[in-house]
């Protein structure tokens, strides 16, 4: 973690670009254009036994999230592939091409490379969108805003711990580890309201904390108010220990937003049907996040969730 | 190579937007943005002992050419960064902050991630550029045409060689393979002008031989007329043998284009001075390349260049 952040700190140093948005984004935004590159890894993003079907969707997904997180639009992406197997390969291309077309999205560009024998896989994905008519960033909450959250939380964390149990499982959280959907619509109807938005990757403790963090307040997040799915609470339970979990579980690829009061009924109305936007706690003045359980204070969980250790 | 041409094949059948070029391009045009995007392995594109600054410096170098064979100028670049250690991780920004600079490139952003213990490093960038008034593609190249080059072959595959046999050696060609030229001014003087254009990467032949499919033409390659730099020929003479290693090396970044009859007083009015214009065949009717050394026909090399073996 100290590598990652005091790299990232290297990096911000040179990213002075306007359109950079001062590294404090998972996006660059040039002219009406959002840009953003994700990588994932094998053995690290995804498990050397997931379908390459479901590693190109999740490859999409995650990359897209980014977008919707900023309420724009996908436009197309560049693929960096490391080459496999044939069957592996041909098998990846399905999964593109499925991804690509539901989210309407053109395959532009990219590079191929081999890797060493054995070397586990890494895969880059570029994708470009464009922005509607606000690209919320992550620096522009306010104290009296509430947060909310589109989507739910710890489904993907669970999957992977059922997977890891038993590499032959499946169901909905198996399908949540592995193809997680990114929000295009429900960031759409979030972001003209929203004065600060970010996906849920890396979890909501850990991301609601770089939000706060950027928008120099601090925020009250209610445990019992986060949303968990049916096949979750199925799994894991609905207690306090199930709900810091899912705090902290990561690659949930919800939506995570700063409304100012007011603006519920505004979003609601945008939102596409189905979907579900749950308040889950509030922005106060001062730093760092506040867990609470329906009130009673909640000491923080010893991992706000998951950081890249070198 | 015959994964990679068949996965390639695969991906070409998803990229029907007209912003992918065909995906018979090294880059993407979305209005006047140039995007493009590489990867390099540890182990393959560069040696685990290569210095981390001058890894920086290739990474920008191999991707910022993609925009040069366009005659694009940069705007911006994301990073996907995978962590090694503290030392190397510092190493290569103080290196990304010299190219960047060295180029007026922006960083915008991008994605930092961790492998697990002891996998090769795997690096990728997104480069945008704003093209100029034409931005040249493979295809458009026409018998009649001559076949130009502008920087000289064998460098870098001969500075590879001399590292492979003693890693501590240093000097020009050592140079070359670590820290190429992403070649902006030469492209933007050549971009005007060029019926087809691109980057040598992967050897001059199998470079030639991309364009000449892509343009549907054959082509004529004088072996004599090849420029080689004093340092290569020092190191590997000037006989057949060496300009055959030099027109398969590999990693050279010159920029190869095709150029009507009657355009080259107006290309090297714009050239940035020291930069050599030299012409090394034609494009002619029919398909494939037709090697001579001076007008004595060569048997081509058993293999062409650089692909990538899965």
């Amino acid at each position: 973690m100290t590598g990652e952040l005091e790299f990232i700190a290297g990096l911000r140093a040179l990213a002075t670009a306007g359109a950079a948005r001062g590294f404090d984004d998972d996006v660059a935004l040039l002219g009406d254009l959002v840009l953003t590159h994700d990588m994932i890894a094998e053995g690290v993003h995804y498990l050397p036994g997931d379908p390459a079907e479901s590693v190109a969707a999740k490859l999409v997904a995650v990359t897209l999230s980014d977008l919707a997180a900023k309420g724009a639009v996908p436009i197309g992406v560049l693929l960096g592939y490391c080459l496999c197997d044939g069957a592996w390969d041909r098998a990846f291309v399905g999964g593109l091409r499925a991804a690509l077309a539901e989210y309407d999205c053109a395959l532009l560009g990219g590079d191929t490379i081999a890797l060493p024998h054995g070397a586990p896989r890494v895969l880059g994905l570029t994708a470009i969108g464009r922005a509607g008519a606000r690209v919320p960033d992550r620096a522009g909450g306010r104290a009296g805003d509430g947060l909310w959250l589109v989507g739910t939380l710890g489904d993907s964390a669970a999957g992977l711990a059922v997977l890891l149990a038993d590499a032959t499982a499946s169901g909905p959280l198996v399908e949540a580890y592995r193809r997680p959907r990114a929000m295009i619509a429900e960031g759409r109807a979030l972001a003209p309201q929203a004065s600060a938005m970010m996906d849920v990757s890396d979890g909501l403790l850990i991301d609601a904390g770089r939000m706060a963090a950027a928008s120099k307040v601090g925020m009250a997040v209610d445990l019992a108010a986060l949303p968990l799915s049916a096949a979750f609470i199925a799994q894991r339970g609905n207690d306090r220990a199930a709900r810091l979990f899912a705090a902290t579980g990561g690659d949930d690829y919800a939506l995570l937003a700063a409304l100012p009061p007011g603006t519920e009924a505004m979003v609601r109305k945008s939102l596409p049907s189905g979907a579900q936007l749950v308040r889950i706690g509030e922005l106060v003045a001062g730093a760092g996040i506040a867990l609470h359980d329906a009130g009673a204070p909640v000491e923080p969980p010893e991992s706000p969730g998951y950081e890249h250790h070198a």
